[in-house]
């Protein structure tokens, strides 16, 4: 799967911009360069004589015709990102002169780079592990505090020393009792049974603790899950611009950077929180609207925490609206006795609290008001409270990514069949085999144990460039 | 106008990519930097004993938290783009990583550049003049072979030197004549009259060159006007596609880098043309449809390029169909002699091309097919021809700019005042008026002679970052 040829891409955002980087990472990258480059102080430079991690001002060049003025770095394997030789070339941000550029080394040398192609060649040499190297990607994608902060983490490499050493210990034992097996007639024990016990609980324990924080890591790469229940016109879209403005608020002395806002996903205090429009649990006998409403409940099962909004000034209009409403967020509680549920009184600024408190006298009531910014931050407060990310700030290790998930998932079903194993007192032989499979999932995801398809498919979700 | 605090800004078009580059120019940029950052390898590097152009794996950090890990580009003025101290912090492509580095820079004494900060720095610096300055946005903008080799030649001095030179020339003469001022009783002449009146006719000729060089160098910056005139249905947008295909097949393999195309501009062979639609010239007595005939004259006035396109099979149809397109092409020359006019007889395929040629007997008949390809080539061709490009081949200079165009024909109008004071032997003081205005006008091209009012509007064309 190694390969040295030179590969070559665009490695910062297509578009127009001040500049552009062009990265090319092989054994030749320096060479091929070299050849299309002329330093404008000194004609003689020659970079592949420079040394690694030197930057070189000079022009691109067609034979006569110059391409661009462009700032050239250099970094020597193994002493970049890659592991390989590696130029980025940073020249002016025209889409016209990115192509030119391009174009002209895949005339002369280079290929273009497939899918994360240069992460790749990164965990090829050694450079990151397998969970390392998807970090990249996750950091790439990142778009809060919490999922930054998780991508981070395992990029630096956190969790997967973990595994890895785990799986080191594992291997110890796996050889040991493999060894007994050659002198099997003579009846020796070489793993000692007690310490095995020991490193058995201890892995399992581990891998059970990352299993859990899938959960939360999940939701903390997708956004936590919040339905939105209320009838029509008690201010659900109002309610949503309050949040996004909170959060625009704190980007927008940022000139010149923009971001494409999802209308219902949203950054609170770096937390991603995903709103689910639904329409409402109104008691009714049609049909229709009674299917609304059972959609409704699938989304109020999938979501994490409940948000009910009614119009204050609406549910004091009559004795029979303030009973629907008290019915409907009863009906949510008994439904779903175990969820998170924030109830909020919208428009409190047109009516009195003491009575919408009287009425209303739940748990987690909010009395909001767009209008005067009321209660805005308590809601941000509890919906904080309630997504309930502590493991994040005690900077535990949580897993995030479905395919770690799964051969956690696979690891610690075999340990579990080595630890019965061991209380049936099973034979060495047929332990050993669990030990070799639960070695193998381990192995998957540090990439210790890899193969082509396996490899092809993660690094295939990777944008060109990286 | 100069100032020396630290500016800040995202340097790489905005959104999602491998990575990107937050750049940071200022006396301070390298000390603000080397306090949030932290190398990897060596706990104790300090960046503000690096060399210049040298680069820096680290992580960039507040106070405990790691936002990234990036590479530092270092660059100490002089030597650098700005020629102030400059940091270019290229960092995982992440919105959310960008924003971060970003603001922790922001409270720790940076502040956002503005719009074409850096290239003013940079011109205030004296690392450019003026014209070299405004080509930087230019080449950044560029997007055909043409505009850029126009830019490329004007960032890289090729205009503003000559211009430059002259003005020196002209400023020596200046001085001598003032100084005859000064011994006006004794009538001595220190500036002599010949020499002069053949620099003033070397300046002229100069001025007139780079003057008549703006319509193609406006053209070419924006692109061939070329009016499409044909009744509907006789392939106007096949036309187009069947030429944007061509352009496209050129890009195609380059993957990732997508371009936009706007649906009636396209270069042919590295030179933009502007299609522009008409609704056709067909004899009318409706109202409503000669106010449309009288608009596409209005198009046909402003292309430099007319293409009359008829479909074959239906002009064959009838001798009195014939007979109106006859008329419509006949129409087209008698209004506009010297408009260049290509006359398209389309869908070739379909009939004779021995009986198109008999009854369409034109200079530049082009038989197209768009299914066949056939005549795609030769109109190609023949487009380049009629574009008169020239100049651009013979690398002559080419103005763009429609500030230095205005500044041009303002100096050329004094130089004119000069010669005319010369030839009616002028006294010294009213000449030495003229020459003031003319090196006065030269001067702002270069940038010799400006004020804030003037750099600032030129200034805040630029994209942010550059």
């Amino acid at each position: 799967m190694i390969k040295n040829d030179s590969i070559i891409a665009l490695a910062t955002p297509s578009g127009v911009g001040a500049i552009a980087v062009i990265r090319i990472s092989g054994k030749d990258a320096i060479e091929i360069c070299n050849k299309q480059f002329q330093s404008i102080k000194n004609k003689n430079k020659d970079l592949t004589e420079a040394k690694s991690h030197t930057l070189h001002f000079g022009n691109i060049v067609d034979g006569d015709r110059i391409i661009d003025e462009v700032l050239v770095s250099l970094f020597k394997g193994p002493n970049s990102y890659t592991g390989e030789n590696t130029v980025e070339i940073s020249c002016h941000g025209s889409v016209y002169i990115q192509q030119e550029i391009i174009q002209l080394f895949l005339k002369h040398g280079c290929r273009m780079a497939d899918p994360g192609e240069f992460t790749l060649r990164a965990f090829l040499n050694g450079k990151l592990d397998l969970s390392q190297a998807e970090a990249v990607a996750d950091l790439i994608a990142s778009n809060s505090a919490a999922s930054h902060q998780v991508a981070m983490q395992q990029m630096r490499g956190g969790f997967s020393s973990e595994i890895k050493q785990l799986r080191q210990e594992l291997l110890n034992f796996a050889s040991l009792i493999e060894l007994e097996l050659d002198f099997s007639e003579e009846d020796v024990e070489f793993a000692d049974r007690t310490e095995f016990r020991e490193l058995v609980d201890k892995i399992r324990y581990a891998l059970k603790r990352l299993i859990d924080s899938f959960s939360l890591g999940n939701v903390l790469k997708n956004g936590i899950p919040v339905a939105i229940v209320g009838a029509p016109n008690v201010g659900k879209s109002t309610l949503l611009n309050t949040l996004l403005n909170e959060e625009r608020a704190i980007v927008s002395n940022i000139a010149g950077t923009t971001r494409d806002v999802i209308e219902d996903e949203m950054n609170i205090n770096g937390v991603a929180f995903r709103f689910i429009d639904t329409a409402g649990i109104r008691d009714t006998e049609d049909v229709v609207e009674s299917i609304g409403i059972q959609k409704t409940f699938e989304k109020i099962e999938q979501a994490q925490v409940v948000l009910y909004l009614f119009d204050s000034n609406n549910a004091l209009h009559s004795d029979e609206r303030t009973k629907e409403i008290q019915d409907e967020i009863q009906k949510i509680h008994d439904q779903f006795p175990n969820k998170k549920c924030i109830v909020i009184a919208n428009k409190i600024d047109l009516v009195s609290e003491e009575e919408i408190r009287e009425k209303f006298n739940f748990e987690h009531l909010v009395l909001l008001s767009a209008k005067t910014q009321q209660g805005v931050e308590r809601l941000t407060d509890l919906l904080l409270e309630m997504a309930n990310t502590g493991a994040l700030s005690n900077n535990e290790t949580i897993v995030t990514n479905s395919r770690h998930f799964e051969a956690l998932s696979n690891a610690l079903e075999e340990m579990n069949n080595v630890q019965f194993g061991l209380d049936s007192e099973l034979s060495g032989d047929l332990l050993a085999i669990d030990i070799r499979q639960a070695l193998y999932y381990l192995g998957e995801i540090t990439g210790e144990i890899t193969n082509d398809d396996l490899l092809g498919n993660i690094f295939a979700n990777f944008c060109i460039g990286k």
